[in-house]
């Protein structure tokens, strides 16, 4: 039945198309703004406004704790959060391989709607493409992202210094391990799910507590936990020190990066954040995050100090340092 | 030799990610904004802002007077003009199949800057990603951009009112022309060129001439003209009535298209506007137009009359009038 799937049609800027975005798409995620339907949005805003783009082309669609529209929602809505803004609206683009099964487009766009909802923030403008078979791999989403930045407040990677301490935000590396476990087929004692969440609600709780005490915040996505701490330890010239034993991380998911052969330190995450605190406000940190339920197990696991600019280093549960470099090669690809 | 393509690894968030974004990609697109390197950027703005999205499949990837480069930058200015906004800042998102040259990425990013020049508009943020061999056809390019809607100014769709004037700022048809030649390996006497531009400065010429008697404008890519009409007529509940003979058209275009059996009402452009203006604001319109290299062959090709609401009717050249319907089915996939 060709009209259960996405036709080339459906991407033609014809009828088809106009079908597909007034039928399917818009009432999924419909609002006053983008129900206009204009070439642009036109929202109201003012001050110091952030403004993010990513891509997702994560496989599968559909994972263990999320899918790809989640994922989409919660991502560019954390890379605003990252910069200590607000989120207030977003985009979202679709390309979609001819063939798709409008079902699975409804599912996403429900989720999309669903992360929404819970992170109070609208889509208010969209792109539909449709590509031939064979030319994508199901369905790719951008989301772009504009937020706005309260006053005082100056969030980024570049403003670690020595003494100010290094807190994350939760137990690491469970949505890699959720991405790779699902697609190896493997199961493990109990299901270990994609962490995917947003993070606007956890940081704004975080703001409130230690304010101007935040120096950089950063989600440990690609890459992981090791290769974000390396970039800001690089983008601020400072060293960081950390200590193995207090990074949380859950035992199903230290064993299975055992089984699968992935060290968690470099395994992507999509609802913790590493903020860098300045000592004064650390304590009152760590309070906000753990008093939030994305951030029950947040904790200190180490210190900025003066050093050789981007280093990196851990003490390790069995006592020596050693170097934790970023991510080199490639782990695993269309984790996001 | 594996240095000189895009690897998987470039994708993976680690070093290789860092190098390819730092080495290649940055220096091409380098500004204060963009180098900071955050989650999201950071920019001043207020007051009504514009916002869109756009994502970029074309192929081929560089075809007669463009390329997907200059495409992704011109098509989402573009949005932003379409609702009268000054365009503030663009991202720019990249999905890349793994096995790309390196130096087809060079050129696209080289065609990025320099339209971006052109257009006075800075990518202040981005993303890259690399899905695997097959996934993907080469290089997809999402664009979304802010813009700034000076006071006093309400363009929409919803506009359009009887009375009006239906302009159009030049010769129709020639994007989708250049691309169907491209793909299907035919020449004609001439080169026929994509239209592809940045309509920002003839927007911004049109504005100051005839400020708040323009009531809409579209960029009529995708489904062409006569979607675009339809789409209007649609949106504002009114009629509008054309006339063939006033609609701009290159001979050559004309003679392509009899060949390839398109309409040229149906084929996509992409460095052309359709405004909508009160009969008061039409001559100084025609005239702003055609004072700007890109409007040189602007002229009023009909009227918005009252009517049964979206219906879009042609007096041909031979005499009767016609119905003119929006595209339906599918006409030319991946034009843009």
């Amino acid at each position: 039945m060709q009209d259960d799937v996405v036709l080339l049609a459906h991407g033609s800027g014809g009828t088809m198309s106009r079908d597909l975005i007034e039928k399917r798409l818009l009432p999924a995620i419909a609002n006053p703004i983008l129900s206009r339907l204009d070439d642009s949005a036109v929202i109201e805003a003012s001050g110091r406004l952030a403004f993010t783009t990513d891509s997702y082309t994560v496989d599968p669609l559909f994972f263990p704790g999320g899918d790809i529209g989640r994922l989409a929602v919660c991502g560019t809505i954390n890379d605003l959060a990252m910069v200590g803004a607000t989120p207030l609206c977003l985009s979202l683009a679709l390309i979609v391989e001819e063939g798709l099964p409008l079902s699975i487009l409804d599912c996403v766009m429900r989720s999309v709607q669903d992360t929404c909802g819970q992170a109070h923030v609208d889509i208010v403008t969209g792109d539909t493409k449709v590509v031939p078979r064979g030319k994508a791999d199901k369905l790719f989403i951008n989301t772009s992202g504009i937020g706005v930045i309260a006053e005082g407040l100056d969030i980024s990677g570049s403003r670690a210094c020595p003494g100010d301490r290094i807190l994350v935000s939760g137990a690491i590396a469970e949505h890699g391990v959720a991405i790779m476990s699902s697609r190896e087929g493997l199961s493990f004692s109990s299901e270990i799910l994609s962490d995917c969440a947003p993070l606007n609600g956890i940081v704004g709780a975080l703001l409130e507590a230690a304010g101007e005490s935040i120096h950089s915040l950063r989600d440990p996505t690609r890459g992981g936990l090791a290769t974000t701490l390396n970039e800001l330890a690089s983008q601020s010239r400072t060293s960081f020190v950390i200590e193995e034993a207090l990074i949380p991380l859950s035992d199903d998911v230290r064993a299975a990066c055992e089984m699968l052969g992935l060290d968690p330190l470099y395994v992507a995450n999509e609802g913790k954040l590493v903020a860098i605190v300045g000592p004064e406000g650390a304590d009152a940190a760590v309070r906000a995050l753990r008093s939030h339920p994305l951030g029950l197990h947040a904790a200190v696991i180490g210190e900025v100090v003066e050093g050789k600019p981007g280093r990196v280093m851990m003490r390790t549960r069995i006592g020596p340092t050693r170097l934790v470099g970023m991510l080199t090669g490639e782990l695993l690809p269309r984790i996001c």
